[in-house]
């Protein structure tokens, strides 16, 4: 049946990022939708943000194109033009290699959804804001060195 | 600016469907948000359905994923495990190869919206209910003949 029971697949906060940067996705539960469900074209993450909980550290993808749409709720959207506000229906693209750190925060009292696509990040991820760098499938500090 | 101004983004109801087999998309108004926002890894679309209005002919792809997030309003999904309405928030999945047509029909009286995400049509496509058939990108008759 093509319509997803989305009760039963499993929801997750588990993250790779090192101790010191994963606070800000501790209330970022998501469940990971396309390959549950037989699609291996594209990712698509079904997101809750808890309210506080940012979509990820702000970062953007060499080689990966990232599209969201909000479902329900608000999310602040920051990037390198400023801050905008998403609600239910917003749609934001974050087209690969474009230089432009974005995250999705929620900083109100409720939670907020959204769909993300993209496919599975296997290019470098730059973060702007932070001593952190993805590559080769692994984060390292800016330097290259590991973290402790 | 990531967020999209959905607002400044063309709107048709084209299709190439012979006109034997047009009349339930005459009223399904896309916009087509990848390419005119910098994404290539995979199309999204953004579709109004008015009242009455069909998502396509009932169909599945050889080659393509596609992917369907309901944003308002209410639509019908029909394929062949029956029917299944489908509301704001609803998540389905249509694997490439399949051999499961589907479609989404507005048998309500106000639009819905839903975004569909899924690479170009290249590969063949298949319509269980009509004589029609999607091969190199030209719709023929299921014999392989052209409309006239």
């Amino acid at each position: 049946m093509p319509k997803l029971d989305l009760d039963t697949i499993p929801q997750t906060n588990a993250t790779g990022y090192p101790v010191a940067y994963a606070g800000v996705v501790e209330g970022r539960w998501y469940q990971r939708l396309a390959a549950v469900s037989g699609l291996s074209d594209f990712g698509v993450s079904h997101v809750t943000l808890k309210p506080g909980a940012w979509s990820a550290q702000r970062h953007w993808h060499e080689d990966e194109d990232e599209f969201v749409v909000m479902l329900t709720g608000e999310a602040v959207l920051v990037d390198d033009s400023g801050e905008t506000v998403m609600r239910a229906g917003d749609c934001a693209v974050f087209p690969k290699d474009d230089g432009n750190g974005h995250v999705l925060q929620n900083r109100s009292d409720t939670e907020c959804v959204f769909i993300a696509v993209g496919r599975p990040s296997q290019s470098d991820c730059h973060y702007p804001d932070i001593d952190m760098h993805l590559t080769g499938g692994r984060f390292v500090r800016k330097d290259g060195s590991a973290f402790g």
